[in-house]
């Protein structure tokens, strides 16, 4: 099953009768690295080695295609749904035991200095230093991108329940699109297709997010090299800080006629 | 600094010219127990006890008021920013243990059996069983109610950036709001604001989120026995299946003249 929306019975009100709506598909994925689970995420089926990847990659785990050998869906008698992808990396999981365990307790991790926006920009600066440079960027490119990403964004046009996530050249040529329940993961699944396809970094393309731009968004672009973010929602105060200081051009609220810079 | 929301120069276009903003604000907490770190969840500041309360509650480590003994912000000379939470517990870290162990992994947690939807509300049903009944619920009520969220969204209105949470009582009557970048943070401050209350269960009240209903809501929801969710936005499949398998009534897309109901 990896349709990502499917149909379910609901009773509207007014009226009451039972009728089909469609409904975003949410199910876990697990992330295993031969064999070893680095992370479940609550995800939108389809695509799932593409999120898989892009996961690894913007957590550090891998640079490039070189270090995935392999990656496939596992199951097992009693699974029978494609819900677990292992994959196997180059130097296999002792090369890679350290940037594994900071991805598994990232969320976790706590710096003898005590916890702040601060610290944890400068957590991700280790392994992703700033960028260097601006892209010039042209407005008319810019605000024409929304009405690219809207017809392309297909789940949610018949859920509104799905994140999209899309890649975009300097001239506002559509790379690639994908949908999520979760924003994070759409994210991770238009850099895991980049990884896949040999083509990283990824420091070529505006990163368009249908949703609101928060911390963990930018620092996956960060990490992958994406010079230019820009949300159709709103900014966080720490997705501007961190933007700031890595070089990254941070933009919201774009719309067919406006927009906000804010680093 | 508890300000939810901060003023930011950015440049507008078009025009160009810097001008001021109001930016949601995000930073991290760290969710402690004596000392221990449980979580740490990016978050807007303000009602951070009523937070790690609540997620404290909502993950199944505490269940009452009396197992909350004391808690407190820390902080040291080089963490200026109030970002850590400490709690102390009735029985200490020892007769929480498993629970905590639980919270901690919950993410990465996986069952022999392999993982998928039904897995995990099987294992949310063994420490939350299934409600039982079911409430009659008045339509002019519900659609009556986002129209008394709105105006008490003042971080919302401001920055368009937050997503809201709210307790009312099956009469209509607003009992508590609370804002925040994360929409498990706004929920996790209700159900934490009313075990501080000395209120648990939350059987008697409807919680109203602004934003969509995913799997993660309705665990919460069911853990502090809440029986009625309603969303503005859409419900996951997986939203729907833990309602309907566990007594929760489940809407969506809530509005003044309108709404779905799933389960």
């Amino acid at each position: 099953m990896s349709d990502p929306t499917v149909r379910r019975q609901v009773h509207r009100w007014p009226g009451g009768e039972a009728t089909e709506d469609v409904l975003a598909v949410e199910e876990p994925l697990e992330i295993r690295v031969e064999g070893q689970s680095v992370a479940v995420t609550m995800r939108t089926p389809g695509h799932d080695l593409d999120l898989a990847t892009g996961f690894l990659y913007t957590e550090g785990v891998i640079d490039g295609p070189d270090d995935l050998l392999a990656m496939a869906h596992v199951s097992s008698p009693r699974d029978r749904k494609p819900n677990t992808v292992d994959c196997r990396l180059a130097g296999g999981v002792q090369a890679h035991r350290e940037a594994l365990r900071r991805a598994q307790r990232e969320i976790y991790a706590t710096s003898s200095c005590g916890i702040c926006g601060k610290a944890s920009i400068d957590r991700i600066h280790v392994h992703a230093p700033p960028l260097e440079g601006a892209r010039t960027l042209d407005p008319e490119v810019l605000t024409a991108l929304p009405a690219k990403l809207m017809p392309a964004q297909s789940g949610f046009a018949r859920t509104g329940g799905l994140h999209g996530a899309a890649l975009f050249g300097f001239d506002g040529t559509l790379e690639v699109v994908r949908e999520d329940i979760g924003r994070h993961n759409a994210v991770d699944k238009v850099l895991g297709w980049r990884l896949r396809e040999g083509r990283v970094p990824v420091d070529d393309r505006i990163l368009l997010v249908s949703s609101r731009a928060g911390f963990e968004i930018v620092q996956k672009a960060l990490v992958a090299r994406v010079p230019v973010v820009a949300a159709i929602g709103a900014a966080s105060t720490l997705a501007v800080q961190l933007a700031a200081a890595s070089g990254v051009q941070l933009l919201g609220f774009l719309r067919a006629d406006r927009f906000n810079r804010y680093a």
